[in-house]
This record gives structure tokens, sequence and C-alpha cells, in this order.
């Protein structure tokens, strides 16, 4: 197949290879012309602040025109604070560690060859995502940091905002004479050129999607490019009969209530019978009075005052708003059958002073966070130590759970020998 | 979605669904208790050597009744020997370390939560191959020990040989209490099942193609589940201007000669202008004595006797065969270039005693192995210490080069607290 783009070839896929060519450039760089690269790109989102954001007010405005809900126009909003926000988290990626050269293990064979595994890039990134503007960026640095090029698929609601924070990063490419197609914005926001883009797996390695469950089923149903991904997230805390209750009150307010539109918040209470009594009256009269409405199995709704009786469907449900679901459990296994069953491998929680209980419990899940005694609100990339998150995958493959910069490369083999043959003289 | 098959469901599918349930007991499994089932399973093929030999047999006279070529025959045949191999890379895997349960790393937050990285099972792993039947057992140990359950689908020329392999394997699944459908032979052999099974992205969490470029092909285009595979592998070995020409001649040698009709075989020889005289004289003739035919550029044919002239396609070629296609370029840059656009990502030598240019050649070279001065028949799981090999990836995603038990599992994320809470009290 040639690499080379003939007239034939659609704009997409041009553009496309122009991202691959110039991402050649993007990872021979070194560790310090990246970082000077990622502080220049907040530097000149600084100073494009006011032309930015006068292109996101004409985004809100066109969205409120359209009659656009209020937590997509929060999603899209930009402010002074807000873009002061995003240009210092891309100072904050070139603070973090360089994912690329990194060995990972060496080992030398009996016959003396010298095996490094060392990171490098995946290549090429398309980022598909919604109305978020501050993506364009994020996704941008941390691509950028991990030597890849990266193409921008953007909402259209966000596409004055989107071409001005991309333009102003541009710039800094330019300034720092790395090819402008390293940050590729796709102008055209057709759905079949999106498709096109997720079908392109000789140029593009891997796609992230990132909004709600239909865009991310849309691109997992089109993509022959790899996809990472997570659908929901539907977490839950087990309170064992061997459980701290007032830390498991603590985790079930911090899980349920401090951020309950995210990912890693709780959707499903399962409690021990034999802690039922003493735990779901005080859980129900904490979250009553932070206005969360209950849904419970028999046992539990007779010790919540308040409660509704759950319907099948709420145990596998995402509510991301103030719902619970609670059940309670006869034994630790009845808990692990329930997750297994309904959880969507995101994050899980148990709450107990019991180490074989927690073993058992960390052993029989394979959800991609699994926590003791700490809160599913931890289940995020910065919270976890790796400084700034691309996405959460719930795909067992690649990578599982937050994704950082790191997730963004690969392993390969560097061989060192002094002329061993495998079958010449041995 | 509903785990349990009703009764509208396929076979395939509720064969995925079995497999899928079976895999949690494996995954449950000990070290220990798996090491004696891969140990089991290789002595229930001695058991069964003699059944197995005459199902083979049968497989042989149907496929030479149909006219099949002689390479396809010498991948179906077993023999005593082949079989007792095949049984001993069983009892190899079971001598292998564990992935699963592995701590890759650990971190504690500045707020006390202490964060692991240990492996876990992938769950339900596809293998999807042709007429070798040794891969029926090779597949399966490598699978079950990295806790997984193995679906395998198999050529129908080597139909009566996997069921007889199977059958072996099964037997000590059973008297181990492990449900049998931890490893499911499928046994509808049509397409249009194939590609039932390649859409289960719901059970199935990986694909592996073993074969030839057009079974593999077919699996990447049909398949919604993730797949890993190599397309083909046109590696290269570029003697530069300050080789070992000695040492660079063993490295061809054993790269082109050893075993050609392998992925790890050389298809191209790049050499620098500057040792092309006392290089290429010496390269025809002891490859000509090997009956290799030399397909080379202008420059290379001027010093090769009997070469003949390269067409453009052969570039691109994995010959499997006992021909070379040859080059002479006049800088390392050159052949990082020619490399670049004519490479499989596979595996690329530099034959040289210049450290700077083979710091560069490893640098600008993205392949999934690169060696310096070691030869191309390395690159091999076996070889690199992986202790088996399930396949070779040339996708930069998940795993990259050679692939062992490991690359069956995923690093997830297990977190211990003392009820540390994101924004309760922070």
């Amino acid at each position: 197949m040639s690499d080379l783009a003939d007239e034939s070839s659609s704009d997409i896929r041009r553009q496309a290879l122009a991202c691959r060519e110039a991402a050649q450039a993007v990872a021979a760089l070194s560790t310090e012309a990246k970082n000077d690269l990622l502080r220049a790109m907040g530097d000149a989102l600084d100073a494009d602040a006011e032309a930015i954001l006068v292109a996101n007010a004409e985004d809100l405005r066109a969205a409120e025109a359209k009659g656009t809900a209020g937590a997509m126009l929060d999603r899209l909003k930009l402010d002074r604070q807000r873009l002061a926000g995003i240009a210092n988290a891309l100072r904050e990626v070139a603070d973090l560690p360089d994912p690329v050269g990194m060995v990972t293990r060496r080992e030398t064979r009996p016959n003396g060859i010298e095996i490094a595994r060392v990171r490098v890039p995946l290549g090429v990134v398309a980022m598909i995502y919604e109305a978020r503007p501050n993506v364009t960026a994020d996704a941008a640095a941390l691509c950028l940091k991990a030597g890849n090029g990266v193409i921008l698929r953007g909402g259209s609601e966000a596409v004055r905002s989107n071409v001005a924070i991309a333009g102003a990063l541009k710039r800094a490419l330019r300034d720092h004479g790395i090819p402008e197609a390293a940050l590729t914005l796709v102008d055209d926001l057709r759905r079949e050129t999106m498709v096109e883009l997720l079908r392109l797996n000789d140029i593009v390695d891997l796609a992230i999607p990132r909004g709600g469950e239909g865009l991310i089923r849309f691109v997992a149903e089109h993509a022959r490019v790899p996809v990472i991904k997570h659908y929901k997230g539907v977490c839950h805390l087990y309170a064992d009969a061997d459980a701290d209750l007032d830390l498991a009150l603590d985790l079930l307010l911090d899980g349920k209530v401090s951020r309950p539109g995210v990912c890693n918040a709780l959707e499903t209470l399962l409690v021990h019978a034999d802690v039922a009594d003493a735990f779901l009256p005080r859980a129900a009269a904490m979250l009553s009075a932070r206005d969360v409405q209950l849904r419970a199995d028999a046992r539990a709704m007779a010790r919540m005052p308040g409660a509704v009786p759950a319907s099948d469907e709420d145990w596998d449900a995402e509510f991301l708003d103030l719902i619970l679901a609670v059940r309670v459990v006869d034994t630790l296994d009845d808990a692990i059958a329930h997750i297994r069953r309904h959880g969507s491998d995101h994050t899980e929680v148990i709450a107990t002073r019991d180490e074989a209980a927690a073993a058992r419990f960390v052993h029989a899940l394979r959800s991609a966070v699994v926590m003791v005694n700490a809160s599913s609100r931890f289940s995020d990339g910065g919270e976890l130590g790796l400084g700034a998150e691309i996405g959460i995958s719930t795909t067992r493959l690649h990578a599982y759970g937050p994704m950082g910069a790191e997730s963004l490369t690969i392993e390969r083999f560097v061989v060192r020998g002094s002329g061993q043959t495998r079958n010449l003289r041995n």
C-alpha cells in the first residue's frame, strides 16, 4: 500500500497522513523540547484568552438558540478562570515524567543478547469528543507528551471554541519548528467523515471516544481502528459484616454526594445483613438530608425511611444523579455475585476491617479499580498518581482503568548483541 | 444486557457464555493448581497419543484427497516426536512464572492511600487458526496459565486432530474439577459462525488470529472484539558503514537461510555505500551457494554476480522463501527512510560498531523489535525470554512484538485506604 495520498484521497485521509508524518517529528523530540512546547502551549492559551472567550460566547449563543440543555451549556462554557485552569493543566503535563524511552525491564539471555523493554509512542491518536472544549487542550497535551500526533474531532457545539484553542496551540507548534499537522483539528464535522476517520486503520493507531454512551457506542460500532473506551460506571460500595460503620458512612457520602454526575460516583450500596440494622437507618438519615433518593430491596427498605422499591433495572443503572440503589446481602459472596452480574468493571469498594474479606473481594472481582476502605471518587488519573487522565478504560486490553500519558505509549523490544545467531553455530 | 443465554441464543453464543462462566473458575485457581493442571494436560496428551495420531492420519488422508499442498500437509502432520514435543511444551508452560497477581508497581499517595498495579486475567480469549494442531494445545496452555478461558477455532483440515487433542486436555480439566467449558473447541466451522464469534464483544475479550494473511485480514475485517495480529514480517538488516562485515555476514546468513518460511526471517538487506564493495560480493557468493535468489537495485546488482533487478513490489514483499531484496543506501538516514516506508513494524537489525549509529537506528525506528548486532531470528517469544509465544503483534496496542502469557493479562488498580474521602474533609 502506498503511503502517499493521491488525488483521489479524501480530505480526512490526507489530513490523517499529514498527522502521521508530523508524528514522527514529535516522536523524535527530546523530553526537554516536548516540555518547552507544552509550556509554550499554555502561554499561547493565555495570550489568546480574549479571542477564545469571544469564540466560546458565540458557541454558547448558538447552543442556547438551539435550546440546548443546561448541563450541556455548563460543559461548553469557558470563562477566564476555567481557561487559566486549562493553560495550567498544560504546564502540569510538562512537569510529568516522560514515558517515552522509559526502560521497564532488562534481561541478559544465556547466549549473551541483552533485551530491554522500552516505551515508544503509539503514533497517531484520534480523540472523539463532545461539548467540552477543554478536551482539545488536555488531550493534545497528553498525546504530544507521549510523542504522538493527535487528531481532534470535537462536537459541533464547541466548534468555534475548539478552532480558537487549536489555533493557539498550533502557533506554539510552529514556533518550536514542529509541523502543525501534529495537532489536527478536524473541520469537517459530518458523521460520515468521522466514520471514515475511524476506518483509517493503516494510519490511526488508537481512537479514544469521550462523551455520552451514545457517542461511545457509535464509535465502537463503526471503528476499524482500535478503540479504548468505557460505557458507564456502575460503582458499588459493599459494607461488610466487619465494616467500621462510621468509615463506611464517609465513603458512602463522598461516593454518592460529592459529585453525583461523574463516572466514579457510587450507584449501588450493598450491605451485609449483620450490620443492616445498625447501618441502614443512619445511612438513610444522612442521605435523605442530602436529597438522595433511595431505591431499595425489601430488607433494605424496611430499615430506610423514605426509600422506594428498586426495580430490576435499577441494579444496572448509572444514575449520574442523587439516586442510590440499596440491597441487603447475606454473605460476602452474595455481594461479589451481585457485582459480577450488575457491575460495569469500573470501580468497586469494600468497607471492612477483616483482611480476609478484603482479600477475597479484591481477588474475586476483576474490575479496573478495586478499593478497600477508600472512596470510589479516587478512581481518577490524577488521584491515582497518573498526573493527568486522557480517559478511562473498562476494556481489559492495553489499559484498564484511568489512563495517563503512559497509556499512550507501548513497550517494544530493543536487543543488543555481539553477533549472536540462532541456528548457525549452536 | 442479560448474562443468561435464552432459547433464542445461538449455539456459539451459548458456548462462549459457558466459557466465560468457566473462566471465573480458572481465574480463581492458585498458581500451583494451574501448574498441576498443565502438567496433567501434558500427561493426558501422552496417554492419548495413539488416538490422536489415528485422528491426525485421517486428517492427512482427507487433506491429500483434496489435493492439499505439501507445506500445508507438513503443518498438519503429527508424529510421535512432534506430539511428545507438544506435551512437553505444556509442562514448560507450567514452569513459567504466573503473571496473575503480579504487582508491577506500588505507590503511596500524599493522602495515605496505597495504590498497587496488579495483573488480572483478560477473561475469554478466542484463538482463530489454521492447519497446525499444536496450536490447540499451545494456545490452551498459555491462556489457562494466565487465568483465562479459551475458545479454539481451528481449521477444518485439522478437525479430527483438534477434537482428539482437546478431548485429552478436557479430561485433565475434569479431573481437576474445573468446568470443561474453560477450554471450548468450536465444532461448527462455518465462516458465518466464526464471524458471529468475532462479534461477541460482550463476552470475548480478545481474538488472536494465527495463520496466513488472508485469515488475519478476514478476522480483522469482521471482528467487533479486540484483535491482536500481525500481517507479515518484512524484516530488514542494515549493514552500516562501520559494520563488522564478518558479523554482518553471519546475521545475514542466519536471518535469510536458517528458516526462510517464518516471519522473523530477513527479506531485505540494506548496505551502506561505503562498504558495498567489500560486503556485497562476499554476501552474493555466500547466499548463491545456499541457493538464495538476489533481487537488487542497480548499485547492488553491479556488485552481486547473479542478482536480478528488484521490482518496486520486492521492497514490500515478505518472500517467505530463499529470496532476498538488496539495496545500497548512501546514509544511515536513507536506510531508516527505506524501512519506515517499506517495513511492517516487525523486526529490524543494524550491524555496526558505531554506538551513535546504533542509537540513532533504534531511536528512529518504532518497529516492535529492533536489534543491534544480533540475528532477526531471535525475534521470538522463547528467545526473548517470554518462555512461550501465543502470537506476535505488530499493532502498537496492548502488546507489541512477541506475546507470552503476560500479554494475556492486564494491569488493574488495587487501592487500600483507611477511610480516605475526596471531597468531604479536605
